[in-house]
């Protein structure tokens, strides 16, 4: 029932994103170059931490714009990115994402992360598998060699460079073609339902792949940092993600690198 | 009204592709590795043959699919491409598109791209402007600096592979950020409604980018070959199309490569 509410309000996110006129939104630009934040992304988190109070009041969270960054400690934490694929957002590319994650004592226990354009919600409680649009989903069993290999690269990361591109067309050569979509949590949640046979990127934030983590193991898929060692909720980190083994054949990849 | 029938068409069209359970398709190699063709490319190419045979019963076709491959003389010549991105469809990627294209006397002179998993239609009518559902589109007048880059490498096509790897690698640096989506006709129409700013790919079949070239155009932006070239509606080419100042640079670019 909780996590049918916190369903509903993903569901309710996304459909504020899709609806917003993109070309009409106040951009201005963060930090980083190319970081982009929107009016939408406030307004969406704005609407994510209010009705998430409502279900679990003592709740902390984690959540890409400022105000709303509190550290992970026991009890529940959310982990929210109000729309992933910021860039793609302002360009109106139609593939950016909610990503909500929910962590108790340190550990996800609940994950939903949809795209209002196309319609898909992933949705994956602890123990109970992993559902695009309440079907059961799976990553992929097969190779690198018969799957499609995503990667991502931020703008705002510019260190790594190199590094990202040659490892890019190292999996172009070992699959059956690369893609960049600009939204990391849809390309991993592609990961879990086997349409992407592996996803990876240098640096990412939680927010971005929380939610996916949780949805990719209940898909029995892995997920670890380039180097294999397991991922950071409450810190950046690098994200190598994919089926059994596509993931180990990418992880020899990555050796090389 | 001709066009509106066509138009008609191409979405039905999209319908189908959306309609189809990716999962049951008969999937098989055609000639190069990873260039799959399933049955709904053929059943989507057969439907549309047909239905344009009524609309111009003498026309030509230009078609992927093998049995209607013929040449493009005088008078109308169809091209099109039944599903473009195959292999995401197989991967229910949603993202592929259907591409119909009209010659008349070797020049396009109407264009319907049709996404039906985001709803997006783009049509443009020699010298009426482009549109997309039926608004009009234009190019982005920024620069690289100000856009999104995407590129594409089929991996049938592995030649040049370092060359397109690290022009990638280069519009990055001199970008928003790169994209690869898979469809290269979704792609270049996303050149054409500012979505992005560049589109590149070193090989691509006239199929893939008739409808596209005559919508760029119409939408103000400028399709060529890498080179700079004016591209070949009767053979394949390499592709380079961009909002105006995109364009200019990017072609400044690969010059370099």
């Amino acid at each position: 029932m909780l996590y049918e509410e916190i369903t509903k309000c993903v569901k309710q996110a996304g459909g504020m994103m899709k609806n917003a006129s993109a070309a009409e939104t106040d951009i201005y630009n963060k930090e980083g170059f190319s970081n982009f934040v929107t009016e939408y992304d406030k307004k969406v988190q704005d609407f994510l931490v209010q009705e998430m109070k409502k279900l679990i009041p003592e709740a902390a969270f984690l959540a890409e714009e400022n105000g709303v960054q509190q550290s992970m400690g026991e009890g529940y934490c959310f982990i929210i990115d109000p729309i992933d694929g910021t860039t793609n957002f302002i360009f109106d590319y139609k593939n950016s994402c909610v990503s909500l994650g929910l962590a108790k004592n340190k550990e996800m226990v609940f994950a939903a992360v949809y795209n209002p354009y196309t319609e898909e919600l992933y949705t994956a409680e602890k123990g109970k598998g992993a559902f695009k649009n309440g079907k059961k989903i799976a990553s992929t069993s097969k190779g690198l060699v018969d799957s499609i290999a995503a990667f991502g690269c931020a703008r705002y990361n510019s260190d790594d460079t190199d590094r990202i591109f040659d490892f890019a067309k190292s999996l172009y050569l070992n699959s059956l073609g690369v893609r960049n979509g600009g939204s990391s949590a849809i390309d991993l949640c592609r990961v879990a339902s086997g349409s992407n046979g592996i996803y990876t990127e240098l640096l990412l934030q939680p927010w971005d792949y929380a939610a996916a983590s949780l949805i990719i193991s209940e898909a029995g898929g892995r997920i670890s940092q380039v180097d294999g060692k397991e991922i950071t909720l409450d810190k950046p980190c690098s994200i190598l993600a994919g089926g059994q083994l596509c993931w180990k054949e990418a992880l020899e990849l990555w050796c090389r690198f």
